[in-house]
C-alpha cells in the first residue's frame, strides 16, 4: 500500500505533490463561475471548490487564490457583486478546461475557449449556454483562510435554472441525466453514473435503495 | 427549462428545497470521517464538503453543523485533534449511507453499521478498511460562518495511504481505479469513470486530452 507521511509530503517534487494532494479528498465538483467586469468583458474560469453550505439561506462557497490564476473572477464579483455558475458536461470538458489559461483582463474566455454564453432575464452576469445548471448567486461575505492566505467566498444562490430531465418529483437533480462531471485531481474529468440513491438513515433501520429516480 | 427564483425557493417544501438545493451545486466528495472519544468510542460519519484548500501545506476543509448530526465528529476532533478521512468506494455505499443516522454517543457506527476498522502504525485513531484512499489530519483551525452558523474547519493533511493501483507515475490518484464514489445530493450515490485528463491549459494553446492514465 503506497503510503506518504508529512516529511515525504515536504520533499515531493512540486507538480508530484500537487496531483497528489489535489486527488487525495476525493471528486469536486466541476463547475464554470462566469462574470463581467465594469468594462463589460465577459469572464469565465473552471472552479473545483464549490461547495454547498446550507440550504435555507440556499448558500454555497468556494476557494480563491487571489494572487493566482482566477483573478478575475475575484475582481468581477468584489466589483458587480454577482457571478453565474455552470455545471460543466461531458460535451463540453475541453474547452471548460481551457478557460483556466491565464488570459488577460482584455479577453472574454467566452469567445476565447469557444463556449457560448447566454443572458437570463435582466441579470447583467453571462451564463454558459447549454450548461445541464446554472445558479444565479450574489456574493455575502469572504473569509481569509489564515493557514494559506486564500480566500473562502460565500454567495447566496438566488435563482436556479435546471435543463429538462434533471429535476425529479421531490427537487433532487439527477445529475447523470445531464452528463455532469466530477474532477480528479487538477485535470481529470470524470462522468459518474447513479448508482443508487438511499432512505433517510436511521438508527437500527437498514437504509433501502429508493432505486434512483424519485 | 425549469426555473426557481428566490421568493419560489423561500416557498419550497422543507425536503424539495432540501434536495433540490444540496444538488445545485455538483457533485460533491464522498468520505467517512473517523474519530475517536476521549472514552475511547469511536465514531464514523459521511460527509460530502471536504474539500481541497491547498497543496503546501496540504490543507483540506469541511462543514459541521454543530447542532445537527455529527455533532460527536466536531466533539471528538476538539479533544483529540485528530481524524480520518476514508473515501467511499461503491462497494460500501449503504454501510457509508446508515452512518449518518443519529447514533447515540456510546455507538460506535463502525459496529452499528458493519464497517472494519484498521488502524495504521501508532496512530489512535480509526480508518475504514478497505478504503481506497485514506487520510490522517491534523486539525488547524476553524471558521464560523455567520450566514448560516455552520462551521468552516480546516486541517492539515499529514499521512497519505493509497491502495495500490491508483497511484500513477506523476502523483495523480486515479480515483476510478479504486472504485471511489460521487455523492449527488443528500443521497444519491454515483460512480464516476475517467472520461480524459488535459494538458496544463495555456492561452492560444489549445489542451491535449493525455489519454487518462499518466
Amino acid at each position: 500500500m503506497p503510503f506518504f507521511d508529512q516529511s515525504e509530503l515536504e520533499k515531493l517534487d512540486k507538480v508530484y505533490r500537487l496531483n497528489l494532494i489535489n486527488s487525495c479528498t476525493g471528486y469536486k465538483s466541476a463547475n464554470l463561475i462566469g462574470t463581467r467586469s465594469l468594462a463589460g468583458i465577459e469572464n469565465l474560469a473552471v472552479f473545483s471548490s464549490v461547495t454547498h453550505l446550507g440550504s435555507h439561506p440556499a448558500l454555497l462557497g468556494f476557494i480563491l487564490r487571489p494572487t493566482t490564476v482566477p483573478r478575475h473572477t475575484y475582481q468581477n464579483i468584489k466589483s458587480s457583486g454577482i457571478f453565474t455558475v455552470n455545471h460543466i458536461s461531458s460535451e463540453i470538458i475541453a474547452p471548460a478546461h481551457q478557460s483556466s489559461a491565464n488570459y488577460d483582463a482584455q479577453t472574454s474566455e467566452f469567445e476565447a475557449v469557444g463556449l457560448e454564453k447566454e443572458y437570463h432575464h435582466n441579470l447583467n452576469v453571462p451564463f454558459v449556454k447549454g450548461a445541464p445548471v446554472q445558479l444565479f448567486c450574489r456574493y455575502a461575505n469572504e473569509y481569509s483562510i489564515q493557514e494559506n492566505h486564500t480566500i473562502h467566498l460565500i454567495a447566496y444562490i438566488e435563482k436556479v435554472f435546471v435543463a429538462e430531465g434533471l429535476l425529479q418529483d421531490d427537487g433532487w437533480l439527477r445529475l447523470d441525466k445531464g452528463k455532469v462531471v466530477a474532477i480528479n485531481g487538477l485535470d481529470g474529468y470524470a462522468l459518474p453514473s447513479l448508482v443508487s440513491r438511499f432512505t433517510y438513515a436511521r438508527p437500527n433501520q437498514p437504509v433501502q435503495s429508493t432505486g434512483g429516480d424519485s
